[in-house]
């Protein structure tokens, strides 16, 4: 099947080569023309991957996806203790260095270049929110979390911290810097698990 | 001083006519002709109160600002006990209803806009950072605050709860509704917070 393989590898370099366009130019850069300029590719040639810009778009966004679910299904494999595994877990969703920086900067640029949109796409929802759903289920199946406390609750609140989290370091990553995640969500972590030794 | 008055009240109706059109068409549709176009005014008319579409853009943001720290100042005065006064505070930061809806997807197409430009542009910081240090600085000198808290992780702690909601409230509010939003804000201030009667 290695014509299959080609043409995905094909759609993917053109979605890499639209995330260079859309890291140096804004949304308003990424016209099918610079694309295929920074693809190397005539236009005609990208046309026959995509259809329509909004085509490649889809492509692009879900792409983002896929390479951070990736990224954590590796991070679950970690040999380490639960709450360490989780800790890694939720820095994965953070962008705390350049690849996530880049794919974070891409996937911000899309989502508001869509959101006047929205009802014109169909897109599929981003794994965040079964991420948070999986942390806390399994904190609790572990025994670990704390009596007394809200789950649901406390899915949305991880969720809401962990995109927040994002938001500001990469809006202002002179204030916000790597370390201060972590810890700030070592310290969240820390207050929804029982005190252990 | 009659004429200064005018002229600042038709800078801020010509920024709500460009609100208008990035609501509807995203900052693709923000041209200066469409805003324009939306103000009732010819294009030399608008140029005269803005000399490029970058003024016009950073005078929008700074009106979002304004309107958003008129809102939090006036909850402040209300006459409530102080949690229930910082509960109400935090929800003025997250858009809970249509007026805040739309200075929310506004900030959010500006700033995504503006992310692969920022060293262009003289941006005052938002407000919100100092709000979160103001409210956690206020349950402290209360001594409502729970001991053995670490302070400046609260304060990202908080700031990061708040925009995350925000974001997901604008992006989804078919998931996450006010109420959702008021109870897990309810939550996280009574988690911090000693139990009092």
């Amino acid at each position: 099947m290695p014509k299959i393989v080609d043409h995905q590898a094909r759609k993917e370099k053109i979605a890499e080569a639209m995330w260079q366009v859309v890291l140096e130019q804004g949304m308003e850069g990424a016209t099918v023309r610079n694309i295929a300029k920074q693809a190397g590719l005539s236009l005609g040639a990208l046309r026959y991957y995509f259809k329509s810009q909004d085509d490649l778009l889809i492509f692009g966004m879900n792409l983002v996806k896929e390479r951070a679910g990736a990224r954590m299904a590796k991070g679950l494999q970690l040999d380490l203790p639960l709450k360490e595994k989780i800790i890694a877990l939720l820095l994965e969703f953070v962008p705390t260095n350049e690849e996530k920086r880049a794919e974070a900067e891409v996937w911000f640029a899309f989502t508001a270049y869509m959101q006047p949109r929205k009802k014109d796409f169909e897109l599929e929802p981003d794994g965040i929110l079964p991420g948070m759903h999986y942390v806390i289920q399994n904190l609790q199946e572990a025994q670990l979390l704390r009596e007394g406390l809200d789950v649901p609750i406390e899915v949305e609140r991880l969720y809401a911290l962990i995109d927040g989290l994002a938001l500001h370091i990469l809006m202002d990553p002179d204030r916000l810097d790597p370390q201060k995640v972590e810890q700030t969500i070592r310290y969240h972590v820390d207050s929804i698990c029982r005190i252990t030794e």
